[in-house]
């Protein structure tokens, strides 16, 4: 109990919980609900679930992740806002740590709730749901559910980057869920149900495990380390930055006339980038720093000063080179050379159990949310995937975009706008 | 600071570390080391890694896992030896929360640790070292080591069960070992860092990252869930039944006359089992409680009575049928049934990325830990293949069977024994 209470402070949670007025949601939701709480433990470690944007963007990076793509294998429009409309409601439940379907049910059913999560607390889970543009263009070319006319026009399939490698079967889907919690059986369980739930209208595609995150996306937290050993998430868009996320992150009324529906949304950004740590672990200590631009003890510019201070690219050694190389991943992917523009990352490590030639198959799940793809992040890709010194250890082997709608009140659900 | 004491608590660390007298290693391995602790924090979650037995395995089971299996690529015997010594090495500086190989390098050279686990404490990982039957006798018959003479009678191949469907990439290996933590990403790093140390001498051969601990090997922890929603572990071997763990656990002097070395130490089953939960999910309550023979909610068996009473094969309802059916999990696998042999399991829930079909790719890291795998393994691993009515749910796609040497002093590394 004590332990839980410290949990709140130690973490952040609550006091950030949405950005707005969401933290009065959070002690409502705790009670508001219909199932069973799993424990008897007090609501530490909740997010709310409603609020004016969906939750797991700005809250701050849990721990662990589960990713999931689904495909819509209906091709009546009612059935799909049923599954919705059942997302959310499991959604609600699943996020206060709660069972799916309320109480016990009798001995001749199925249990509601699949149960591997029952004594689990809620362990920070946020539940974020996107749309793909295959949902409004089937890969036949039809408009199966008449969305076609409310299709935001950045919802494209992202286009072929120089070096892609792409698994069709680890790419793209006409829906997502993204679990995040402090506990990956929590987010596994959430990813279960929600598919279980989807049984005869939506199948699932592909799936990610994400074990450790790297970034951060509050001040509240310490920055994390990818693979490559390096701080990642110092330079993030953060939650309290709240005129940059109006900028950066969040879709405007008026961005695209044809989907205002997305207003209060954002889009998410997925690419499974396999890192070549073996290669990567032969290369010296100067040459790594190089690559990032940053040092790997503090994460500091390598032009000098702190984790948190300004990278000064004009800054030379005495023989004249810039202290932050041209072709370095931070100098490439910063504000300054991007039209001044950011992005929300919020990816995790990955590791799965196939290995070739005695490889290890890890790497970075990079997500990231953007107000506008075709500006945030295709060109910077480009100019990565071309430029960048860091390339030559990556592979990208799993893409996705999708818009992630609004979030929802006591009575809503996601994606409603979009059939309204 | 006082969360981290919390914790040595709550999760018992410390007290348990080792059965015996290895409560004062902790301390002294705390001080002892050569390389960078990688924070500031007090010895919190850290498990001594000498003592007379290996951690990780009476060791409270930690809540993830990353498991590595390894080919040995040389044919030299010293190299091997080499291996084992720095493997030992770093297994100290990594479970106690040191980076590999102490401070920092000069930037001409890669750096000595990966890095993605600075900053993290210990977590209490723990590092559990084993060899194969392949050791022994290489996939061409030749004893590579010269090592022939010394193999246990007992570390054969797995025979195959009825129903195996067994990938050989996912299965067997000359090494192994288990890296357990409360952190993934300590557990990742740690078989990484051991992986790059390997370079040239072993090479991975297989891995699987464990994301949910499915028992529990303390009377101190709570009893976890496994992906069918039930609690797994209640009637495990536990660390406090000391005259069980001699009796069912540690190989003995005289055991095996050949392997004499192995003599503190244990066999080690890893089983890669797939779980067909999109089926398990359509059954219903009733059925799934009598397959396994306990119920879902409290673990208790379906006799009667709670969680830890002892399960009566005997009771029946009033029509006569057994309350624990005949073909249940727990009746098939109680030591009633088996010689009254028992075994201490430790396994994980996973997913790995793939899907097919639309199923989860998830199931259950079955680990166990034996005496005698051909009296307290093989038999019943027959017996669940054949009878048990889970069976139908399951499917096992990767297995290994490996010696655990046992522990070593201040001076020692992991299998000296073994090349004395
Ligand atoms: C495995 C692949 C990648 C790794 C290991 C990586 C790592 C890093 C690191 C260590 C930093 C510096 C610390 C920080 O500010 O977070 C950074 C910054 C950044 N990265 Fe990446 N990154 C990867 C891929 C990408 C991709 C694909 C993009 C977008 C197309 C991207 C965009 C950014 C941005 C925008 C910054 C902040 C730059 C600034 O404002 O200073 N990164 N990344
Ligand atoms: C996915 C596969 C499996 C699942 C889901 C599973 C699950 C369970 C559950 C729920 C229990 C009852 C609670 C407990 O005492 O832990 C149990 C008990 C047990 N299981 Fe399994 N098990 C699996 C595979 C195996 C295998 C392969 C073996 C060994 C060959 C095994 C050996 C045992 C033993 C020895 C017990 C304790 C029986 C007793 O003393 O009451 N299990 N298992």
């Amino acid at each position: 109990m004590e332990a839980g209470l410290m949990q709140v402070g130690r973490r952040g949670f609550l006091g950030l919980a949405g950005a707005g007025a969401a933290g009065a949601a959070v002690a409502l939701g705790a009670q508001a609900g219909l199932g069973q709480r799993r424990t008897g433990a007090p609501a530490a470690g909740m997010y709310a679930f409603e609020g004016p944007h969906q939750a797991g963007i700005v809250t701050p990076a849990q721990d662990r992740m589960y990713f999931a793509s689904f495909d819509v294998t209906t091709r009546s429009r009612e059935r799909l806002v049923a599954l919705l409309q059942d997302w959310t409601r499991a959604a609600r439940e699943l996020t206060a740590g709660r069972e799916v379907g309320g109480g016990t049910l009798p001995y001749a059913d199925p249990p509601a709730d699949t149960g591997e999560a029952i004594g689990l607390p809620a362990s920070g889970l946020t539940l974020t749901f996107g749309v793909g543009p295959s949902l409004f263009t089937g890969a036949d070319g039809t408009d199966r559910f008449g969305l076609g006319g409310r299709r935001p026009a950045a919802l494209e399939t992202l286009p072929h980057f120089p070096k892609d490698h792409l698994d069709p079967s680890r790419s793209d889907g006409d829906l997502c869920v993204q679990a995040c919690a402090d506990d990956p059986q929590v987010a596994f369980h959430a990813i279960r149900n929600l598919t279980r739930l989807a049984f005869g209208t939506a199948a699932l595609r592909w799936s990610q495990l994400g074990f450790g995150r790297t970034s951060s996306t509050s001040s509240s937290q310490e920055t994390p380390r990818n693979l490559f050993g390096f701080k990642d998430g110092t330079a993030n868009l953060k939650a309290e930055e709240s005129g940059e996320l109006d900028r950066h992150l969040w879709v405007a009324a008026g961005d695209d006339p044809r989907a205002d529906w997305l207003a209060g949304g954002t889009y998410l950004v997925a690419r499974r980038i396999s890192m070549r740590i073996e290669t990567w672990d032969r290369t010296s200590l100067r040459e790594q720093e190089g690559i990032f631009g940053r040092d790997r003890a503090q994460g500091a510019p390598l032009s000098g000063g702190r984790e948190f201070d300004r990278p000064d690219f004009t800054a030379t050694s005495r023989d004249g080179a810039p202290l932050i190389a041209t072709g370095s991943h931070v100098r490439l992917a910063h504000p300054s050379q991007n039209d001044g523009h950011r992005m929300l990352r919020r990816g995790y490590n990955y590791t799965d159990g196939d290995t070739s030639l005695g490889r290890m198959d890890a790497g970075l799940f990079f997500v990231a949310f953007v107000r506008d793809p075709a500006r945030q992040y295709i060109p910077l890709q480009n100019t990565l995937a071309r430029q960048d010194a860091l390339t030559e250890y990556l592979q990208h082997t799993g893409s996705g975009l999708f818009a992630c709608p609004p979030g929802v009140g006591p009575d809503g659900w996601i994606g409603e706008g979009l059939f309204a």
